[in-house]
């Protein structure tokens, strides 16, 4: 029986889960400090143990997915679970390259001279423990350990029930693969029961972050159950708004890219917002585009008009579909664009599509989002696309970090003062020394 | 009858406070695009106002401290309470220098190719709106509402009862000097109940951060019942280490102004740590000047074989006195005193005097803090010290913004993208076009 086996739900549950994140805690404040060669060469093997145990992942993996299907379920998720010997090739290759990634410990955000002998530093350091919790999807699992290495913290993972098997499989080869290096290998934990989540957002003592990837009823519960920072989002409302001077054959390239490219996505549009004077020479030609990829439209009544189409309602602008349906409205200004989705948007992505660059400025500036696009697909809002790398999450907070967040986000910084002796006194009062203040 | 009058406790407060929000955040959404230009201009009218109505201003302050005598206020607070010409001077010249600081809005912190033509930038943006709750230091509304203006963002103040008439006078001022100007005086507004206290908590719609200024446990009961984020510290438990190769005479001078410097003061040390190899030779001369500045002394077992002292229980440790006592414990090593401090600490301050580089090196790779210090006084561990201009206050949270947290901390981010009909279906499939990431 395992620490996590264990831990379900029984009176000595939450002090083994407190013992297991202790543990983690230590081994990831040891790993904290280690020079970025130990921790890549740690990444490298895992990816060599991942690659040794494959046979043995993936008959775990089709145990799952069997008992999956004997379950009923749903052919989406079972997509998702599925873990055949491309994708895991794929996400062994994704886990050397995190190794490649800069490393984002120990960089110098700030060096100043206080005054002489006194010197301030700013540094990056790891946050400690990272709490990952996500469903039916086995190659998290590497993804996330990686990057949590990379960024010398330790990581508690919690798979879907689906899942567990495959979670078992990867996580006893990445341990293996620590064993043949200086990392404690508890810095990689996995639970497995429900019951074990709900102790895992009470550790606020010892978690220091909990990453949620699942639904938005999901994040939203977890957002709502802890007291511990949340990286997530509970919702993805993006709009795209199609501006008077718009350029009709860009406009309908980009408003079927950030429909239809990818409908479940978080950074899909879910609002085409349509200036009144382009709206019917748009419309009819953008109606026939998106039917033609079967999206289903809804128009407000000014939209019905001029397309034969069902109404929306109010809940229409607050709803994400994470499908292939698009709620149209047609609005008199910019600014009436702008305030729409400062109402009703989640603050995630949204986009203009104009020729007019005041109109572009003034909506770039207004528009309260992680991203704001002109002239763009809102499916570029991702963190491999910006070119990070890695993305540990998208985030519709707003205070930093913000928008989709790569190993940024699991580092923080403390302030180093070295000195020789020098005391505040000599700072202040009547006689006060001034300091220096120069950066180095 | 002023809106925050009506607002108190009735079924119209939350309606009118939600309001008063609304009106707040529509007057901050246009403050946040205004140049810098206009942004100085502001505060510079705020200045010359308050200079203006400096008689009303002092008189309204008289009143409240008339009213706070009779009341049997304790010292230190009538002291924070008091506002005479010189320290009202000194609050006006603090506006004018948050002027001459550089401006935090519009910084571009990534400016990037994503692809021919398609150009991803990270630039920072206000937060929106702040609400600030301090206690009774009627100079805090002049240097907040100078910071939010000059961060681009509105704020909603609320000060203590003891500084109600001090408050709305200065806000008065500040809403004349504002009236001189582009800038809605919307933008600041004053509450003056504690119902609104709690009713500003909820809206999380319209607020942004909330910052609390006052005890401990008020600060923690704002972090309890409210689900904006917070910036603050509920405890300052600060520690110095003296370590086996300290230099004595350096020790004794960092601990006496680590501890007398300001007693009251976050960053000031509650405990004392001392390796044994030292603690005899370190302990007699230490205590003597303590108590020659009358600090109460309380040890561990080790500690009273050296000390006639009091004996320090468990209590001891997670005590943030705030007065001039402190405990002394005598540790074997330095990674005991590490230990003690990743324990007992709230990741505040922490520091170590040794003349030995790699203890320096590992107290400061290893304790968890935000100001780790190697032959300081912690009491430099202040956004002044820290050449930041202005202080929004002191962090504790692990997270960034940490520590002493400047203008920086009022302001986020947002992703601006801009092409020319880019659309992410051309970046992915088998013809996938590769990105270019290229920084500019």
């Amino acid at each position: 029986m395992t620490v996590s086996q264990a831990a379900a739900s029984n009176p000595l549950s939450e002090i083994l889960l407190v013992t297991l994140a202790q543990n983690t805690r230590n081994a990831a404040r040891h790993l904290g400090t280690q020079p970025s060669e130990v921790k890549n060469q740690a990444i490298a093997a895992i990816a060599n143990a991942l690659e040794a145990n494959a046979a043995e992942i993936l008959a775990a993996n089709a145990a799952d997915c069997e008992a999956a299907q004997l379950a009923g379920i749903a052919p989406a998720l079972y997509a998702r679970l599925k873990l055949d010997e491309a994708k895991l090739k794929g996400a062994i290759a994704g886990v050397r390259d995190v190794g490649r990634l800069a490393d984002p410990i120990g960089v110098i955000q700030i060096d100043r001279q206080l005054d002489e002998g006194l010197i301030l530093k700013r540094i990056t350091c790891p946050l400690g423990v990272l709490g990952v919790i996500f469903e039916a999807r086995p190659d998290a699992v590497m993804q996330i350990s990686s990057l949590a290495i990379k960024s010398g913290n330790g990581v508690i993972l919690k798979g879907g029930k689906e899942a567990i098997r495959s979670c078992e499989a990867l996580v006893k080869a990445i341990h293996q693969g620590l064993a043949q290096t200086e990392i404690d290998s508890s810095v990689v934990q996995l639970l497995t029961t429900r019951e074990e989540t709900l102790e895992l957002l009470k550790l606020d003592q010892y978690v220091d972050l909990i990453i949620p990837r699942g639904s938005n009823s999901f994040v939203r519960f977890v957002q709502e159950n802890t007291r511990i920072p949340v990286l997530g989002h509970a919702e993805g409302i993006c709009h795209l708004y199609v501006d008077r001077t718009a350029n009709i054959q860009k406009a309908i390239k980009i408003t079927v890219d950030s429909k239809t490219q990818y409908p479940a996505a978080c950074n899909t549009i879910e609002t085409l917002l349509v200036h009144q004077a382009i709206a019917s020479e748009f419309l009819l030609e953008a109606a026939s585009a998106l039917q033609s990829k079967n999206v289903e439209l809804r128009g407000d009544e000014r939209t019905r008009e001029i397309l034969n189409i069902a109404a929306a309602t109010e809940l229409d602008w607050v709803t994400e579909y994470s499908d292939l349906i698009l709620a149209i409205k047609i609005v008199d200004s910019l600014e009436a664009a702008i305030e729409h989705i400062n109402t009703y948007g989640s603050r995630h992505t949204d986009a203009i599509v104009t020729e007019d660059s005041t109109s572009a400025q003034t909506f770039l500036a207004q528009v309260d989002a992680a991203g704001v696009y002109h002239n763009c697909s809102t499916r570029f809002a991702d963190g491999f696309r910006y070119g990070f790398g890695a993305e540990v999450g998208i985030s519709t907070q707003k205070m930093p970090p913000r928008g989709p967040v790569g190993l940024e986000g699991l580092v923080t910084y403390k302030y180093q003062l070295v000195g020789n002796g020098h005391i505040a006194a000599t700072y202040s009062g009547t006689n006060a020394k001034p300091f220096t203040h120069g950066d180095l």
